[in-house]
């Protein structure tokens, strides 16, 4: 079992977890809080734009976990394509102005497409935008998604997936992001954590409520649900895995409540779940 | 690629896919619409009672599929698993009595119980009951729920697990169900099929919705969503397949719809999309 986390010093928060803030209230009320690291939803980087961005979050002190998200490479059209490209190079330099040294990546599927064929369209994809990435410092990292978000997010629905293309793409710079809402049910999970090994970039945590109300934004803050994140964290970490633990929560109830009390739910709920 | 269905003689429709119906409603309208085969869910026998039922079965003419559902072994407690094992036996000798030759499998699952502990509590029931099952010539078919129902409807997850357990228990009246609705995201979808063989008792069909508004009641009528349904055909024939092609559509939608028309609507549905 993993060793109790007593500090903060590896908890991030995702500024979509705290959504009614700006870019500016999270660096500010995170930093408050005693939370050392963020990580950027590109959205959080558009009212001000990139440069104000970059330089508020270096004022910040702030600790830039990752960049969410690029991805979303398959299209029915070439065009549809290209533009996903051109997207995928606008978050790698992004992520290279911001200090983020990884992208996160939802790495998209066309409902009726084959998801043979997407996940096809997904290494060609990370494939042709890896020059840059390499060039900029930038890791993008495959994020295995919940098969619930097969149909139109995410043709990469397992860390068997994820693990079969970054070992197909097989580059320093292509690695995994385990998000325990996405494969807490996995019977294979502890043999594919071992399998990902150094290959895992980053940590996601939320818990899996029950019912689910939602399939989008009804996730739960740690210790609401059924997942054993202790027990997911002590499998990553056993792989080699020291980074950060990212809180990501899209949760219509928890937006919807006061937030500086939500960020203190978040640091409970870390040292008592994580 | 699967032949094209070009009759309904393989046509079964679920009970619970008409659910506004009672079971002679059903029966009724199931044989003027031509459908000659049913799957009974056991709450349909009990307005009427299980002599009642199985006469007005067997008066149908229709070919009674299978019934659905037994499982949900798992449980916290010793007395909370006898009083599954004793649910299965009665499931049992329901289906002897309708002269239904399979009992659909919904293994249960106990939020925050480790799933790895309520796979090991669904083998044990199994097996508890399989003798039951032996006598009385009715077969179990484990069903691999999707991973959106892990947390308190089934730790057996993925067609993986599924085949895992028949192998485990290695016996002639256990069997997998493959429902497209469960199963189409996984990227070794079509090697298990080809692992399940001839262990492969039923097939289930309806489709996935982009938007899916609800976990559990916004399936699809076929054709209506992405799963290629007609491709898993073909995969569970070229296994060896030949029962049976189920309509299971839980669908609030639909279910308010006028249930005559509905059934048209299926059938079409069947021809050109299965």
């Amino acid at each position: 079992m993993a060793k109790l986390l007593t500090d903060f010093s590896r908890l991030c928060i995702h500024t979509i977890t705290t959504k009614p803030w700006s870019l500016e209230e999270c660096l500010s009320n995170y930093r408050k809080a005693g939370v050392p690291a963020v990580t950027v939803w590109r959205q959080w980087l558009e009212p001000q734009g990139l440069e104000a961005s970059a330089r508020m979050l270096q004022d910040s002190g702030l600790r830039v976990t990752s960049l969410c998200r690029g991805g979303f490479f398959p299209a029915v059209s070439e065009d549809g394509r290209n533009h996903a490209l051109d997207d995928n190079r606008r978050a790698i330099a992004e992520a290279h102005a911001i200090g983020a040294p990884l992208i996160v990546l939802v790495c998209g599927a066309v409902p009726g497409m084959p998801l043979s064929e997407a996940r096809k369209q997904i290494a060609e994809g990370i494939a042709a935008v890896l020059p840059e990435a390499r060039a900029a410092g930038v890791k993008l990292s495959i994020e295995a998604l919940h098969p619930m978000f097969s149909d139109a997010r995410s043709a990469v629905n397992s860390l068997t997936d994820a693990n079969d293309m970054a070992a197909e793409l097989d580059d320093d710079h292509v690695g995994v992001t385990v998000d325990v809402y996405h494969v807490w049910w996995d019977s294979r999970l502890e043999a594919e954590i071992r399998r990902a090994g150094r290959r895992i970039l980053s940590f996601h945590v939320c818990d899996w409520r029950t019912p689910t109300r939602d399939l989008l934004n009804d996730r739960g803050l740690m210790g609401e649900g059924c997942i054993d994140i202790r027990g997911i964290r002590s499998w990553v970490e056993k792989a080699g895995f020291t980074g950060d633990i990212e809180v990501e929560i899209f949760s219509d109830a928890w937006w919807a409540t006061d937030q500086h009390a939500f960020v203190e739910k978040i640091k409970a709920a870390y040292l008592a779940h994580c």
